[in-house]
């Protein structure tokens, strides 16, 4: 089997699987995406999607946004072809060593540093949170102090320390987001939620 | 809190969660970072270590083998600074424009030679498949044909078409693998499984 085909065969053992379901069909796309990723069906209790989130994302990729990653792996996962044909690009500042020399003489993180130095790129951008929770909690601090203006947050951090509570937070802002309750998460469906809506984009276009 | 600080909570969290468990130690430090990717408990039923596994990892790494990997995310989340202190690295043939060439001219995939194009750089090293079923059918049946002789497999492939079919190959052979049973996996837990082994080799240095 071709990859094409491998893929359209996930996805109709997914849809057959999954049963019967609330999500739009938008929606659908993306949730069944991040199930694709991971073979984890929890995945349709786990994920909230705000208000206009979807269409805040395809817009911003369809006008050409920027997506800043807080990890190279999301970075390295997401389809940055489907990107640049709208113009647009992915960046992620962890491994920059400008960022990391900022960190050391301050004595903060490198993912604060990160989300601070990506905040001119962020209008009308998309920010991705697939690791670290210490970047999605400055973030919600830079949002509240109008530092930083994103388009759409896909906050997906996975594990033990902060990784739910900073989704919760998220989810009591007005940031259009798409996120997920709990621990589970991470790069590769992080990932995969930036593909779907590229993916989506591409079939308006 | 420092990245060092929330990772020692993080264990300490799953160890406690986790509850009693047959893992031997050092297998229980690479179940356990599988679990600190994932934060999915799921991990301590369906993961599969073959006996002296473990060992072989270790010493492979210790050697400054070659880890092969099959997506170029998994390479990215693999600690290459760790490897790099043995003398060892870290490729990915997935976006070499040589193997897509070849690919193409022989309409097969681009995982399947990838795999044969590694075989070279397999001997004594790790193999690491985090998305591809294929590129794990196909080692498999180089290891058959004695056309490739890795020291240790590391089998994660994710997804609903031949994943769980081909880890359960895998399984059936006499060669040294760390896997799972079942559709879960990923470039983030097969990064996670090498990281493991390799923080076990510097502990031994």
């Amino acid at each position: 089997m071709k990859p094409d085909e491998i893929e359209a065969k996930s996805f109709a053992i997914i849809d057959a699987e999954a049963g019967p379901h609330n999500f739009a069909p938008d929606a659908w796309k993306i949730v069944r995406r991040m199930i694709h990723t991971t073979a984890d069906f929890e995945y349709m209790q786990m994920v909230k999607i705000s208000t206009n989130a979807v269409a805040a994302g395809i817009n911003a990729i369809r006008k050409g946004c920027t997506v800043i990653t807080d990890t190279n792996m999301a970075k390295t996962g997401i389809r940055k072809d489907l990107l640049a044909g709208f113009g647009g690009r992915c960046e992620c500042l962890m491994a920059d060593p400008r960022v990391a020399e900022q960190a050391k003489q301050r004595g903060v993180t490198r993912a604060r540093v990160a989300v601070e130095t990506a905040a001119p790129m962020m209008k009308n951008g998309i920010y991705v949170v697939g690791n670290a929770p210490t970047a999605l909690l400055h973030l919600l601090e830079m949002i509240k102090n109008k530092a930083a203006d994103p388009a759409l947050v896909v906050g997906l951090p996975v594990g033990f320390v902060n990784a739910a509570e900073s989704k919760a937070a998220l989810m009591e802002t007005n940031v259009p987001y798409i996120s997920n309750v709990g621990r589970k998460g991470g790069s590769t469906v992080a990932a995969s939620v930036i593909n779907a809506l590229a993916l989506i984009a591409c079939e308006r276009t």
